[in-house]
C-alpha cells in the first residue's frame, strides 16, 4: 500500500531536512521542493524520496504532478539581517513562495493540509513574558513583518477557501546542521580561542531543539483546520546566554570562561520566552533539554568543522 | 524652473487618472506607469506628461530614469470579487507592486514621499460606526487581507528604512469614469428599464467623490512621515442605497421608482461609514455632496454610454 505523501518545501534547509526525516520515519512518502543541488542519495539520507530542485512557484508546484495530503512550507527567508539589507527579496522569499503554496493547495489539492512554520519575530519586543499567542503583533524587522504577512495569507486562504491550515510560531530553533546564530558563532569562537562575547550574558532566548520542532510540525498536521489555529513552538523556558556558554565551554574548553562586552544591542529584545500551553494541549512536549541538545550540537560541530 | 515631479502608478485607472490630473493642475510634473495603451495626447488630457506602459516592477521603475519627489501608488487590484476567484493574482497586483515601489523608494529615491491609497475593506464588518482608524482590522475578503498586507509593508519601510509614507483608507470612491459597482450598475439598469434591485435599499455606504479623493491624496503629501500616518478617506456620511437610487431615478427616469428583492447578501456589511476627523484636521474636507456628484455622474454616463 502506498504510504501517505507529504510535500516539504525548503526540504534542503535546516528545518526542512529535519522535518523531512521526521515525517519519513513516521511512514510518510516525502517529496521535496526548493533550492539546492541534492543527489538522490543525499536527499534520501534526509528522508526525501524525490527531490525537485526549483524555485517555489505555482508552476514548479504544478510541474511536480504530485498529490500531497500534507504540505509543510519550510522554504522562505530565515534571517533578520538579510531582511534589513534585501527587504524586497526577503518579502518574495517569505510571502510570495507561501502565496504560491496556498494557491497550489486551493487550485490543485484543496483537501491537503498546509502547515506553516512562522516565527516569534511577529511579536517584536514583547510586553510581558511568557508570550501568549494572543499577544499583539508588533514586529521590529522586515523579517517579522513578512512573517505576519505570511500568517495573514494562511488565515485568508483558510477562511476564504476552506484550506485546512495551521501556523506554528517558532522561537529559537537550534540543532545539528544550523550554521548561524549564537550557538554556531560561539562554538567557532571558543574553538578559535576567542572568549569575548557581545552583551551582558543575561539576555535570554527560548531555545527549541530542531527535533522537537519537527515533532511539533508532525503533531500539528491533525490540528489543521479552516480556522487556522496558531500555536507557539518553544520550550517554554528562557535560557540566558551565560547558561548556553557555560555548557558550551564545559564541552569544548572546560578551563576557560567567557567574558562579556556588557554593551547591549539597541532594538534587540532582552528577554524572550514562549507560552507553550496550546502546543502542550495537543499532546506534544519538548523532549530534548538544552544541555543535552548543546552536547549533541558540539558533537556534530566537532565532526563537521573542527 | 522645472516643477516638482510626481510619479503616479496605475495612472490609467479610475483613481489614477483623477489623481494625475489633480496633481498636474496643482503644478506637478506627472509621470505615469502602469497598464494600458495610452497615446501621449490621451495621457496629457489626464495630466500625465510622460506615460510608461509597463508592469509596476522594480526594473520598470528603474528604467524610467526619473527622480520623483512624490510617488502615489494607485496601481493594484480594485475588486473584491476578483480576489475571490484569482487570489494569487490579486495578491501580486496589490502587495507585490507596492513592495516594488517601496523598494524603489528605498534604493533610488529615499527622499521621496510615498502615498498609498488603501481601502476600508481592511476593517471588514465593523463593530461600531463611524469607523475610526484605530478600529480592529478584520478583513473579510482576500482583497481586504491584501490591503492589510500592503499597509504593513508601508509601515515596515517607513519605520525600518525611514521612508516618508502615508496611507489613506478609502471608502466607496465614485465619479466620472467608474464603470463598476452600485452606481454604474444602477444607471445601466434604469436606462434599460429594469427597476428591480437586490437587497432592502436600507444598506448604507460612505461615498466619496473621486475629486475629493484626489484632493485628499494631494493634501496627504505633506503629512507623510516615517511614522506612516493612516487616515480614513470618506465623506463621513452613510448614504443608503434608496437615497442613491432616488437621486438616480430623479435624473434618469423621474416617473419610476425602484423595487427591492429584500434579500440580503450574507457576509456583506449592512452599514459602512467612516470617521474622517483625522483627515479634516489636515484642512481637507469633501466638497462634492452626493446629490451633486450623482448628477455629474449621470451627465457623464449619458455622454459615454447612452
Amino acid at each position: 500500500m502506498r504510504s501517505k505523501t507529504a510535500l516539504v518545501t525548503g526540504a534542503n534547509g535546516f528545518l526542512g531536512r529535519h522535518v523531512s526525516r521526521n515525517l519519513s520515519e513516521s511512514g510518510w512518502h516525502v517529496l521535496g521542493l526548493g533550492h539546492g543541488a541534492w543527489t538522490p542519495k543525499e536527499a534520501n539520507r534526509w528522508g526525501v524520496a524525490e527531490w525537485f530542485s526549483n524555485d517555489v512557484t505555482l508552476d514548479a508546484l504544478q510541474d511536480m504532478h504530485a498529490r500531497p495530503q500534507v504540505i509543510v512550507h519550510c522554504a522562505g527567508s530565515g534571517s533578520v539581517s538579510y531582511s534589513l539589507t534585501r527587504p524586497l527579496h526577503d518579502f518574495s522569499r517569505t510571502a510570495l513562495t507561501l502565496a504560491a503554496v496556498l494557491e497550489y493547495a486551493r487550485t490543485h489539492v484543496p483537501e491537503a493540509v498546509v502547515v506553516y512554520p512562522s516565527s516569534a519575530a511577529v511579536y517584536g519586543n514583547a510586553v510581558s513574558l511568557p508570550i501568549e499567542e494572543r499577544a499583539p503583533l508588533l514586529p521590529e524587522s522586515p523579517y517579522g513583518v513578512h512573517k505576519v504577512v505570511a500568517e495573514q495569507l494562511c488565515l485568508s486562504y483558510a477562511s476564504n477557501f476552506n484550506i485546512a491550515t495551521v501556523v506554528i510560531r517558532f522561537f529559537s530553533i537550534y540543532g545539528e546542521g544550523l550554521r548561524k546564530q549564537l550557538i554556531w558563532d560561539a562554538c567557532k569562537k571558543i574553538y578559535s580561542g576567542d572568549f569575548n562575547f557581545f552583551g551582558t550574558g543575561e539576555e535570554t532566548r527560548d531555545w527549541l531543539h530542531v527535533e522537537d520542532a519537527a515533532n511539533l510540525i508532525r503533531t500539528a498536521i491533525v490540528h489543521a483546520t479552516p480556522e487556522c489555529p496558531i500555536v507557539n513552538g518553544a520550550s517554554g523556558r528562557a535560557t540566558s546566554v551565560s547558561e548556553i556558554l557555560k555548557e558550551l565551554f564545559l564541552n569544548i574548553a572546560p578551563h576557560h570562561v567567557p567574558s562579556f562586552s556588557r554593551r547591549e544591542k539597541p532594538g534587540d529584545p532582552k528577554h524572550f520566552q514562549g507560552d507553550v500551553s496550546a502546543a502542550l494541549k495537543w499532546g506534544w512536549s519538548p523532549s530534548i533539554g538544552i544541555n543535552e541538545g548543546l552536547h549533541q550540537y558540539v558533537k556534530w560541530f566537532k565532526g563537521e568543522v573542527v
